[in-house]
């Protein structure tokens, strides 16, 4: 048994999603989207993150962190504002002493919707189907609980097989 | 007088710097660099850079924090590193309750140089002088120093002109 937190940062948006795995079964624990005021300077922006997420951590106690790892193609100027939101999660991880994983966007999708080039409707119709909620999840949320289902699927996958590759493909801190 | 941290992160060295500023005299207090490990994963780099941080906070007690802000033109992977470097330090900013500022390179170029487009050698020759050090600061943590100084400067002006405008140069958080 296993609590998984997956974040999909962002420098508006930062989406989180808490499952539970056990043995091969996730289920859903919580999900939601941290909303950052575009108008406040980036250290108040940045401050919301880590301290949003340091209270998350704090009420579902996961002992695993997600995030999934992006190759920008857009402008340096975006890629800048991605990776300080980026580095303001995964700081509130390691500080919460939580074992971090980065998983490209390509895996991510594969693992969910059985295909690397998926569109974001096809990941949030999966991950509604795959932990059997009521409601589709809003896009951010559903993104950060796909990072999180891909850590489980892997995770369950190198443990079947053998113990010994059991985090070459996440990378374990 | 205030105790001022002057911050040049970037993903494989952050420098850092520290001077108490007194009216119109800045004295150096201390700097230097925090080298991370290129082989280390992300989450592992940036656990250095926020823990190492916040031992620099406690031990030298500064209340403010200067940042360089930076306007990359280098490619998106560069500027997503950079900016995962910046995320982590700025959060140790503000996770101590320091006011965190930033500051174009330029305006921290012509503050301490006297002209927005001084390579790095005057930027260390210039830090050199003003703070009366014996020897030349390692390049990182001379751009910490000088962006220090900057905020120093900045603030110092302000405050002799007028007190409403105190806070629009740089970023009050």
């Amino acid at each position: 048994m296993a609590l998984i937190l997956g974040i999909d940062p962002g420098s508006l948006k930062t989406g989180f999603g808490v499952i539970n795995t056990i043995g091969s079964k996730n289920e859903y624990i919580g999900s939601g989207v941290i909303r950052l005021p575009a108008e406040s300077p980036l250290p108040a922006r940045l401050k919301i993150i880590f301290r949003s997420l340091i209270e998350i951590i704090e009420e579902y106690q996961p002992q695993q962190m997600a995030v999934e790892q992006v190759f920008v193609s857009k402008s340096a100027g975006s890629a800048l504002k991605l990776g300080q939101a980026r580095g303001a999660a995964i700081v509130a991880g390691v500080h919460s002493e939580l074992e971090v994983f980065e998983y490209e966007a390509r895996k991510v999708k594969q693992s969910v919707v059985g295909t690397g080039a998926a569109d974001k409707y096809q990941v949030q119709h999966m991950v509604k189907h795959l932990l059997r909620l009521s409601a589709t999840p809003q896009e951010d949320a559903a993104d950060a609980l796909a990072v999180a289902l891909c850590h489980a699927h892997t995770h369950q996958h190198l443990v079947a097989t053998t113990k010994s590759v059991a985090f070459r493909r996440g990378r374990l801190v």
